[in-house]
């Protein structure tokens, strides 16, 4: 069976390595915290405002703000800050914590369209740091998506032999 | 809703910020790889002659070294040091990858006995280290107890109806 690293791999054509190529360099040390705030301000005023109805859908019984405050925490205590986001929330479990949401590929293509716009209209964020950063979205993405996948394979077939019975 | 801090909280005893107080210190430049290599060893040569054979069983299906680097690697990449597991397998998505186990309350204890147990013989640990790093386990424990419950969310009802039809 293909591991969780070997999907996202191979769906997003980003290697486990190119994605964690964020730990070269500390983005955190050189963006600082506003860039990371304004880049994921920038995200969900897209996602909200998103005309594709299915994808903002999926937000929709979460708070904006709240929403902006738990990304950019992960990012700045992923990206080499402070463990901002486990101080208050604890470990981040990204698939346990997505296990609400239905992380298809086409939600990760959403995902990733609406981040690639914000990365382009957060002026302070040099190329170096875009490219890395959207490899890591990417890779993380498509982890998300195989991570999803994991809850069709202990369901129950339901009544399968019912109407014989 | 309780959330999975909460939840991991109150079951553990443990604190969110006192969990997360292994950040106020860097163990890893502390103690070094090889103590993290010696500890994980120490727990595994446990856990895989464990008297009990319901707890021994669920790693019966894991390599032990596999599961000793898998461990150490995830330690040292929380606790200050490298991020290797990432490098290696990509997010540590602690409630996803634990998704083939049962994490029950019972479980969890027998797991925090024996690291007790590995950190008592660990002896280049010091004392402070060690209440960081078990009230960061304990908690963790905890935290992976709540994750579990989450499979049985929407998992559906058998046949509820299905002698009425």
């Amino acid at each position: 069976m293909q591991s969780l690293q070997q999907k996202a791999a191979e769906w997003s054509g980003v290697a486990t390595e190119d994605a964690f190529a964020i730990d070269e360099t500390n983005l955190f040390q050189k963006l600082g915290l506003q860039t990371f705030i304004n880049l994921s301000t920038n995200f969900y005023t897209r996602v909200y405002d998103d005309e594709e109805e299915w994808f903002r859908s999926i937000f929709a019984n979460s708070n904006k703000q709240d929403a902006i405050q738990n990304q950019y925490e992960f990012f700045v205590q992923r990206m080499g800050g402070p463990p901002l986001f486990s101080q208050r929330r604890g470990h981040p479990a990204l698939i346990g914590r997505h296990r609400p949401f239905p992380v298809t590929h086409r939600a990760a293509e959403r995902w990733l369209h609406h981040m690639q716009q914000a990365l382009d209209a957060t002026t302070d964020i040099d190329d170096d740091s875009k490219i890395k950063m959207m490899n890591f979205f990417r890779h993380t993405a498509y982890f998300l998506v195989a991570g999803d996948e994991l809850k069709n394979q202990n369901q129950q077939v339901p009544c399968k032999h019912a109407a014989g019975r």
